[in-house]
């Protein structure tokens, strides 16, 4: 059993911030008058004195932390904030049951998107703010993790994203805080563009920031019941489109062209592969669209390039219902929730850096099988791939389909009829948001499932935004042997 | 490009064997008084013509292979097998469009049973007995491939098993002749008992040699549209259990067995994973079906256990249509579609070793993450796995679900509805049969799907029988260079 007490002091911490973060939907909600300011306000000082009491009970002269104790930090981290989070949905306005308020915040949190609240058309000001800011800073914080944590941790092949100077121990601290402190500043940066987009685009300042802020986590919590519908601007379509599609590349990229090296974000073949399937995919769905669909081209280039980028960086924003636009749409949705963008970024999925693998080990096989005395090497960004990153990626993609199956089987238990137990266990374990089928489609909403469901559907968010691994680790005996 | 004269004449023998084998239901016919028997008889006769033909052409005084041929042969052999067997479709009783008569062939031959012909109730002996026949011919086929030439050719971690004794080259030959003389006898043996136990249980002699052939081959055709529902007898049920799960066991452990050497087939791991993934996914089924679904305990233990065998072992006979039990009986069947039985069996699907080996990997990857300085070894069969052989079965699972969704796109562009495409493309790589939805579900049929839709399902049908490495060297392009 591994010491606790550095853990909950750092969810203390954390849940310190939370409550100081808890203080911008309250203030939302004093100026436009409404009285669900004072939900927030209590909520943030309890949230406050339980984790101040937290973190000062296990407070130590000296502290450091090994390895299980940071595994047991990030899982239990998401877990206990989303756990005080979800307060401000049970005594303010939805007045949502507990499990409906904690599938909302680890939704917004794992910057899922799926929705139980309708009527957010109607909704005061603090509620919405609070579901953008659960997106906004779980986007931030698993940029933070995909960046200073699973490289170390060895997740996923994530040891392939390891900081060149990171075995340094000495300068590795004040680098880490500099290195997170630059992605930071960028994140905000182009939250800030990216509302300032959507302002001059017609949303109004408040549903800009919303939006902005939903956009950059790649989360797809909107202000609207109808998404982008609502505005049916082409201009803010492809706003939307482009900022998705920044969310979902590798932040360290920005952080590096930041300092002038724009070269290795031209170059990195993982952004090229993410941005080719983009293209490609929406090109095909057009050319359905316009062939099959009887659409104008018009029409279909907005839409499709929208609606490819929603779901493929899994932000889930809807733009028109695409489950209206026939069987090979559906499918291509539904295989494209498997997919995801790149590493390090705001995005969930399988990542595209582990196709890239897949498709460079099966190659490298292939060869092998015709000649087996020659020696053919995988490579990823011209480095040979070690073996154990490739078992670690080949593995993750296995575990990802066997977890998917699981949860998929555990959703249909509760009575989901095939479509939507499969389209939810794959839109919550890729954090993308809308499934397919009648109840859970773009136009759909989670608030029908029934309660079992819901909890099944947090823990798979969890899982995905965690890359499995770190979760599944907790589950092994051997993790809480002294 | 390499010589295909060896290619040629192996392909001309294996044809007029092929040309042998319809004299079979030829003889059927004739003895039932039915005037199909001419179309065998003349089909017969053009593919004997052809193949010998070829045979003759290409015949070398001496000749032998490499592996590039081996592959090309592999493939290129079922592909043609399937273009000539389908001629009696198209010129007898059904009189099939081509299209249709070479799904059915390619169904029958790869053991997987999806069928477009309606009134099989009403169809005459001949045909009836060729669609037996393939399957059966195909069920031992692809056991001799799995035995002799998939670890030859390091095909999904196949070469785990290859035989001790292939490495030492001079006694391989006889060996592996005496080999497939005693699985071919084993493989007749169990089929004939198999009959017995029918014919026993109430079937006719004609249906019990039929349905021994589709069960044993864990194939899946039947001579009634209603497949085992017709004779809805609890005996016939469990006999049929327990030949499909023979069927779906690795042969080569039979073959020790009857030289007396019965500790390997008890204590195999993989016979005990398929076994409990049959037995508690059937218990979990009992379940569901009682509590949720109100039926008598009886009735869901005979048709749980049935239905469950008939999917994992890949055979895809319907006792009960399972499309009216329910979501998780759905979700549990669209599941077990990926899975399929042990290796160097009839069976189709992932198969279990992959899985045991996934699993290892994983936990050993789990305990190197809480312990990066330790060294843990995933095993199998209490033998390290190699590096070469994790890759190569880790990278068959990930391409596995990529063929799949590949699949399942091509087939929602044909206009197949989510469902149906998602699980035709699983039930036809998996080589199981029956899909879910009403078009193809237990009680459906794949005549009303486009022709497009047909000839994608054909080559998913190759590509999962040959476990898709096999075929997929063939695309690439340094297997045609010289």
């Amino acid at each position: 059993m591994p010491d606790l007490r550095p853990v909950f002091f750092v969810i203390g911490v954390m849940l310190a911030v939370l409550a100081g973060t808890m203080l911008i939907p309250m203030v939302a909600d004093l100026a436009h008058g409404h009285g669900d300011w004072r939900v927030f306000g209590v909520v943030a000082g309890f949230t406050a004195f339980f984790g101040g009491g937290m973190s000062l009970a296990c407070r130590q002269p000296r502290w450091s932390m090994d390895l299980r104790q940071a595994f047991l930090l990030t899982t239990s981290s998401w877990v206990v904030i989303a756990a005080f989070g979800a307060l401000p949905f049970v005594y303010a306005a939805p007045n949502l049951t507990y499990t409906d308020a904690y599938f909302e915040t680890m939704s917004g949190l794992t910057t899922t998107g799926s929705t139980v609240i309708v009527g957010l058309d109607r909704a005061p000001p603090g509620i919405l703010l609070w579901r953008s800011l659960l997106h906004w800073i779980g986007g931030l914080g698993i940029v933070a993790i995909a960046v200073a944590l699973l490289p170390m941790l060895r997740v996923g092949g994530m040891q392939l994203f390891r900081l060149e100077s990171s075995d340094k121990s000495e300068k590795a601290l004040p680098r880490a805080r500099q290195i997170a402190t630059g992605i930071g500043a960028i994140y905000v940066g182009l939250t800030a563009v990216c509302a300032l987009a959507y302002w001059a685009g017609g949303m109004t300042g408040f549903e800009a920031v919303n939006h902005a802020m939903a956009t950059l986590a790649t989360g797809g919590y909107s202000t609207s019941d109808s998404s982008f519908g609502k505005f049916d601007s082409a201009f803010l379509d492809a706003t939307g489109t482009l900022f998705m599609l920044i969310g979902g590349m590798t932040f360290t990229l920005f952080l590096r062209a930041s300092a002038g090296e724009w070269r290795p974000l031209w170059r990195d073949g993982q952004t090229h592969w993410y941005l080719a399937v983009w293209l490609w995919t929406s090109l095909a769905l057009v050319a359905w669209l316009v062939l099959h669909e009887d659409k104008p081209v018009g029409w279909a280039l907005r839409q499709a390039t929208f609606s490819v980028a929603s779901i493929q960086t899994t932000t889930g924003f809807a733009s028109a219902d695409f489950s209206t636009w026939g069987s090979f749409a559906h499918v291509v949705f539904f295989v494209l929730t498997f997919v995801g963008a790149c590493s390090g970024s705001t995005a969930g999925g399988i990542k595209i850096f582990r196709f890239q693998i897949l498709v460079e080990i099966v190659r490298a096989q292939l060869r092998h099988s015709i000649y087996p005395a020659g020696v053919f090497i995988a490579r990823y960004d011209r480095k040979p791939i070690p073996d154990d990153v490739a078992q670690s990626v080949l593995s993750f993609i296995a575990l990802y389909f066997a977890t998917w199956a699981a949860s998929a089987m555990a959703l249909g238990a509760c009575g989901l009829d095939l479509v939507t137990a499969t389209t939810a266990a794959a839109t919550t374990l890729g954090n993308v948001g809308p499934g397919l089928g009648e109840i859970i489609g773009p136009s759909g909403n989670f608030a029908a499932l029934p309660p079992a469901a819901k909890w099944i559907c947090s823990a798979t968010m969890l899982l995905g935004r965690l890359e499995l691994i770190t979760v599944f680790v907790l589950l092994s005996r051997r993790f809480w042997r002294a």
